[in-house]
């Protein structure tokens, strides 16, 4: 077999359309060759453990998975009795694009919360968080949050120590997906820690797809007293590489590096260069605050018709007109500026009649 | 990150400890670079649809996964109503190896029956297959069998063809786990679907991590009749890569090149060859047949823990004392010659006694 | 043992605290004596058979289960495959009174709607049903309304036929959970299958122990192809009776005569007494429609507490102050009346503050 | 509704096929009447409490249930975190009656052990007593024995310690399935507590319905420390009965007085005299020990298909001719003696061929 595609080509639909970081397959090589022990007593996944300790914490334990819903379902899980239930907002990637995983393979409830822009609050959660002791209703235990959000913001620290006290003081335990948290971390300038570990987060979703791996992601349990048979309720939950070093060396050719953050940066750059150029544009309404790599705007229908038949992007709503545009770690500038003035073309022979 | 291990050590306990084959390497970085649409519409993905009608008959359709349990469990979901319920072996993966996903995740019950060789035949799945229309009964729908077989032995075509017409004649189907299919279809010498899609199977699980791929396998439906909602059960159970170009592009590296059969006949070779030096010293005793890639012998126990000491293999009934040694893609005629002496010289010394 | 309780007390907490109708009492004690067939092969459930065919129409099929969270999963399972969800209203019982139920032991998703007054309305359902064949959502395949619903309203039989088409339109099926049926029929005044069978409902939720029976549900298949095993998925939800007989003839007790009708008149009845006499109380605001035999009212959170020191009843919603009062089959006059007196008199002291 | 049966007419099928003993039909009427709190919160499951602290030591608890599979999958449910498993019989209802409730309502996998009577023991749980730790295996965690068997055997208490202690030396927990737990305690002279709280057994499925309820069984935590969360857990799985008063006083007219211990007397004896009836008879061959209520033979096939045209049982095993007779608390001298004189009948018939 050889090269089956245009390497050249690139789209703005989702950051899981781009490839492999050159890193993430020299690690790949690395990896290969000989016998190593299946299942993850390997000496990459051991390595991986060194560095998850590292970054979050001498207690921290990491479980790679192969996506992020598996990371989602199996880390939810392992914080759950069988009648307890999540709480999360009503744009979750949990509770909205996981085919019903949650709740048909993990076997749990979502009370979902409506948000304005993507992010959980104290008082959001209280809309969900009680019954606590009533038999009828499946026990509020769970709180997750997406960092960044599913639509394109951030969570700063405090906020995340704000809601994780208030869960916490409620005898719940608070979930992350993260399986944008590299551009989480480059948007706020911090170490992952300072906003997981350090800001009260039981147990994390790290996204390593998204950000140039293969396919790896993993569960980290940030607070063990949190979670109960993570490694029985991984390969219950079909998610056990048995040549697990390939899954490890993976995340650490991006998190033991810089990697992650060149790729993350770059990625959210070019997502604010894209916003600035639309903003620009008569007619184009950027819907959303920009603080990682997604763009949300609102366009004429029959532009986002001509454009998607140019560009690769989804329609986020139907009924409003709003679409959504990710920048990848792999998205060049000229990407950007060529996007734009489609959108700008497109938009002035509309704009002009 | 750099090389963390001894590209040189190999050991007989599993083929999944082996590495990636060179051509697979080849293919990943071959399909990277630029963008491709996620979730399977890509190329590569596609170009596998069209080797899997090529080499399975142009119904067949295929539906790559992470892991074999994902494949066996998916792939028998779909073949399922809720209500309905698996024949299988004692020694089948499916029942003893998967964590209880079969049950937890896939809903599903299994009806065992014991077998003298790891082989299902119809007198033997005529041991569970009763109690049709029953509502106290978890209705059998599905028989599965392993090619090759847990325990080393390999179905003829003509054996998987008189059980499919045996478990159709019931109004069940038929599936097989294929996780080591291509060293049985090396040890029969036939193309796939002489022992599949010829032969009466109805949907397979095909394997290719454990003949050279990183972490690949596929739900490859034979029988579109014999199936429902496909798509949906493999998201639902968390078996959907988002870049699956990189699934698709290691199976199209084994499958659609002469690589898993010069793999699987070198993995097979290596199998007989120790099973031939083995047989000959006294006191060891192979206790199956050498179909495939799997060596069974009793030894005294005390041999064995030495010998654990310098190789990784697994003992496999701790009653009986019967080990497994499994060969691999990989596995040099050096190595069998080393071990087979390990095994010679710590046999002589209790002989000796 | 004899009697433990104080047959005279009777509070307004809920059609669940009142006991057994004598109808049903005597069809009890008909049914005793010698043997039947378990399971539901008895000349009581055959019978019960028949009525349903009268009432619901030649097609009609009845699997009569213990409470109502058995009839509405078992009926829902029944009406999807393992990748399909439900849309309900956010009040809906199914929703917010299961336990998880439904997803976890169902395995089903339920996307929720809010609505103005329990009901679901087209415009309403649109807001969940779609992203048909997108892998990535759990599949809208069933819409379930509550007759009468958990607010206390009713649907007339041309809303649930404009319901209905709308759902059958969009190629989804229609469930009614009629855990207060016969209420709902009262009010209405028409036959059950005006607004069931007649208006394109194709699986109903048929309540009896709200209305006099000791506990006594059914599953009532209205379009038979809607469905599928469901005596297995009955008993797999551990919901098949053994002496089914017992379960039927309280059934029959309440339908085949007019008992379900004169309870549920009167139970009507009492809730509009109640309406009407807290109504014209200074302070009391009667918050929804009586429909049926539910009465919302905001009250001092004060009055509410010395209230309950007197009578049994439930706090709806903490944050408005809404309280909710059932009138039961055998609520009476004289209860209405002393209970109205109590909120005269507690609201009074606070009023002339 | 008038009596639509002939309440003269009993079979040997099973005992769910006789009514409700006249102590429990008293029960129900005197249970009636006023409103008592829903959902267990009643002065008749108040009084069930005191009689199972009573009859099972003080820190026994109740959880009343509809029926055996209920009470059997709530039970182990409650015993088991979501990746244990069971080792059982495989004669036990669980594994073959329960429609896969276990599996897919449970979500636990069950290890079967075959056993010569359908008693396990030390020797035979081990062979199923393995691989703790093993991510791979879903974790043995309780030993399910019933009560009589299903096979109409009684462990003696000594038996159950012995089981119970080796059970609780590997970790693991013991739960007992009581369905017949009174025909048990009357064939060993028994109070209950003696092979059940004083033998080691963790939790208790109480059997009602079989020895005279209309539909009652309850899950009798013996231990509390091996359980958890079980009113979630009783709800979610559909088997919280809203007028559970109904239920309680079903339980207590059994046992807080004798009924439970006359009516198992009198099903015993009722078997015994079958049994000797029918083993004095040339070519039937009694095949198992009548310990309880059951009594199996094997007769010739087409003996049997003339018996079962003047009595109702069932054949329970095809392959063999095994044919078995359940007694019931109902079942008279009589019946016995009718049924023996037909059996002799017709077996002359063959033998003087």
């Amino acid at each position: 077999m050889t090269q089956l595609h245009d390497p050249a080509w690139r789209g703005f639909a989702s950051d899981n359309y781009a490839g492999v970081h050159p890193a993430v397959m020299q690690a790949l090589s690395d990896a290969n060759g000989g016998h190593q022990v299946a299942y993850g007593d390997d000496v990459y996944t051991e390595r991986l453990r060194v560095w998850v300790r590292e970054a979050f914490g001498p207690d921290a334990e990491v479980f790679p998975v192969f996506n992020g819903t598996g990371a989602n379902v199996v880390g939810l899980q392992a914080m759950m009795q069988r009648w307890e239930a999540v709480i999360c907002a009503t744009s979750a990637h949990v509770l909205v694009d996981e085919g019903g995983a949650p709740e048909r393979t993990g076997g749990f409830k979502l009370h979902p919360v409506a948000t304005p822009d993507g992010k959980l609050t104290p008082a959001l959660v209280d809309e969900q968080a009680w019954g606590f002791g009533d038999q009828h209703r499946a026990q509020p235990a769970v709180v997750t949050i997406t960092q960044s959000t599913e639509l394109g913001t951030v969570y700063t620290p405090q906020e995340v120590r704000a809601l994780a006290d208030h869960v916490h003081g409620k005898g719940m335990r608070m979930h992350m997906d993260g399986a944008r948290l590299s551009n989480a971390a480059a948007a706020l300038g911090c170490a992952f820690r300072e906003f997981t570990a350090d800001a009260g987060v039981d147990v994390l979703s790290l996204g390593g797809t998204k950000i140039g791996a293969m396919g790896a992601e993993a569960v980290v349990v940030l607070n063990p007293a949190a979670v109960q048979g993570l490694p029985y309720l991984r390969k219950g939950a079909m998610q056990l590489a048995s040549k697990m070093r390939f899954v490890s060396a993976q995340l650490l050719a991006l998190f033991e590096s810089d990697v992650w953050l060149q790729s993350a940066r770059h990625a959210n750059a070019m997502a604010a260069r894209l916003r600035e150029a639309v903003a620009a544009i008569p007619g184009v309404e950027v819907t959303r605050a920009v603080d990682a790599n997604a763009v949300f705007a609102v366009l004429p229908a029959e532009v986002t018709a001509r454009l998607q038949q140019q560009f690769r992007f989804y329609t986020w709503n139907e009924m409003t007109g709003e679409v959504r545009w990710m920048a990848s770690w792999d998205t060049t500038e000229d990407d950007i500026d060529a996007f734009a003035a489609a959108v700008a073309r497109e938009m002035g022979a509309v704009v002009a009649r």
